[in-house]
């Protein structure tokens, strides 16, 4: 095990009928509020009025930035930062899935900095102060409920870039999973698709000792498996839903589930140029890129991919090597994917093999990606044609 | 899955070595500072050297308050609190086990409040204001490095009580797991019981839908099945005192690994009683109190006792009934605490019958104890008469 800090002071919220306790948290952070939000589905099922009467309810003056595209675009982002800075506001309140709450995190780190906010996605400076940030959550996949990451999209220069602030915890998260009984079959796919790899990027790495934080992964893998099908079938059963917001935000906390050992994300990498150039959902592209690049690395550590596959899968071990079990369970993650109806290859979102050399070029500007195999642009190339 | 808030403020600063960070962290919270440690085994180790030379360097002038008792008592913390008023000292260090953090964190809620901080541990008063504290562990049991709890015995009284508060959250907590390479071997078995019995208390329960809690449970179980009798056999082991304490730290902190569960908690109220009387070890009383309490209510829920029977100690389910495979584990519950060297029996620990209905009338002095299974007053000297 590594040595570590951890701290997450993100207070959550959780269980039906909490977007009740929003206006009385919101109201700690003074008397006027960014209500940052996306394509307008939170007006088709109420809870925008919910919001606002909430926030009303506390003397909260709202200010709105509705259009927060799937991939939050820097423009956008642009946009609440001057709405924040021109009307004296001090606290952002996000109403979404992760798009919505990474543009916030950008807006609320934007607001007090007088460069441009993508300096700190382009590692160009480090933020020192924020507007404090809450969040409702009505998507389980990002985990940017609980945690200090965002990813923005530069649409002008094709980027798509991540950053980590301490500042950018939200200070309350509200988390009703009634909230997420409207979403559609496929964005439950890439929601499950999204919290499983974030789990992978943590789960597969060279760092000895580690049996509790590899138990935490596993505990995680295996219940959204056991429940994505479940809220795929009956979108309504509270616990399915409730299962999987659990599992999002775990997920991706700020390293809980994975303290002391070392994280990869290079498939997440991989996936943004891909989402960057082709605006495809972060999930659907997730679901293709990650069994290719499981394929690609797989032997850097049989033993982990071998356990996986026995306690993730239930792939009994009698007669198997390392390696065919490791297989096995890299194939029984690609089949779930497939089983929830998210994509395999490229090819099936209409993604050719003309601009592979751009993005695995552009993938590895900042230097090789991941931890596990370190990958250069030849090793990216690799794993986008076998997505193919 | 029940509804549920969680934050947990605490700061983990993990890893060999960590002590180095002890000045940085403390000297956030003003230029003096009240040091609590327990029986002197810091002095023997050069721990308290290093502590006072971290705090030296960073300018902070310590006080002092040595010698606080296994199960930590009133009278000390109100010595304690005494000190920081007199001395006007704005920050609380501990650095020990459990009793020692524990003792910390009632000075630190008791320095700001008027009454006896007596007050908040038998339910009269509800603490307002609190000194940060910061703890550097010396041994893997508590949990109290990141949560709000404690536990303080009233001598004159007989009585202990526990008391939580959302401001005994330390600000920090340092863990280095070589800090506990001198911790012998009857202290290493009762650590482990007690981090285990802590498991037991947030996972015996009747709250539906919570598999991903379960997992998370069964994780810590296992890690310490596996890595106690490692620590008891090579106690320099870094990669299990490692395991140890992160268990320990997760099994007790503020819930994360029970959120929407119902908790237990009769055990250790049981527990408190003996010790309260008899002086013994919590973890030793735990030893003996649990697997008694176990076979008093697993009928209550017959699937979670089997459940527990296969997937943490592994046995075989197969034609077996579910009474079968509760009681085979709760067998190997008291097997392994006995493997570890810790008693089965009060007799063990010379403890008769004479005090039995007189600590179990007192055990309900607040109401039945439990939520398992509610526990009357008969109940209580029914598992202190099993436990003989």
């Amino acid at each position: 095990m590594n040595s570590f800090a951890f701290h997450n002071p993100t207070k959550i919220i959780f269980g039906e009928g909490t977007v009740s306790r929003l206006g009385k948290e919101a109201s700690a952070y003074g008397s006027k509020a960014l209500l940052v939000y996306g394509g307008g589905s939170i007006k088709r099922t109420g809870l925008h009025d919910k919001v606002l009467a909430q926030l009303q309810e506390h003397g909260i003056e709202v200010f709105e930035l509705p259009g927060i595209e799937p991939n939050p675009r820097l423009s956008t982002v642009r946009k609440g930062i001057d709405i924040c800075r021109e009307n004296d506001i001090p606290f952002v309140l996000a109403v979404g899935g992760g798009s919505v709450l990474d543009a916030s995190k950008a807006i609320a780190l934007g607001v007090p900095y007088e460069g441009s906010v993508w300096d700190f996605y382009e590692h160009k400076a480090t933020a020192k102060a924020a507007l404090p940030l809450g969040t409702v959550l009505t998507l389980s996949a990002t985990g940017s409920e609980m945690n200090s990451a965002s990813v923005i999209t530069n649409w002008e220069e094709r980027r798509k870039l991540g950053y980590l602030s301490p500042l950018a915890f939200p200070r309350f998260s509200i988390l009703d999973p009634t909230l997420t009984y409207t979403v559609p079959r496929d964005q439950t796919a890439y929601g499950a698709v999204d919290m499983m790899t974030h789990v992978f990027e943590q789960y597969f790495n060279h760092t000895k000792d580690t049996p509790l934080q590899e138990r935490l992964c596993e505990s995680i893998l295996k219940t959204i498996v056991e429940n994505a099908p479940v809220a795929q079938e009956n979108p309504n059963d509270y616990a399915a839903r409730a299962n999987l917001m659990l599992c999002g935000t775990y997920a991706l906390n700020g390293g809980m589930i994975s303290v002391g050992m070392d994280q990869d994300w290079a498939s997440h990498d991989i996936e943004h140029e891909l989402s960057a150039v082709y605006d495809i959902a972060h999930g659907a592209g997730l679901s293709i890129v990650y069994p290719n690049w499981m394929k690609y690395v797989y032997r850097e550590r049989l033993d982990r991919f071998a356990q996986f596959a026995v306690r993730v899968w239930d792939i009994d071990p009698s007669g198997k090597t390392e390696e065919e079990l490791a297989l096995a369970g890299i194939q029984a993650t690609r089949d779930f994917f497939r089983s929830l109806g998210a994509p395999s290859t490229l090819t099936e979102v209409g993604i050719g093999e003309d601009r592979i050399e751009e993005m695995a070029a552009k993938s590895v500007s900042f230097g090789p990606l991941g931890h596990f195999k370190k990958l250069g642009q030849e090793d990216v190339a690799a794993i986008y044609r076998l997505s193919l």
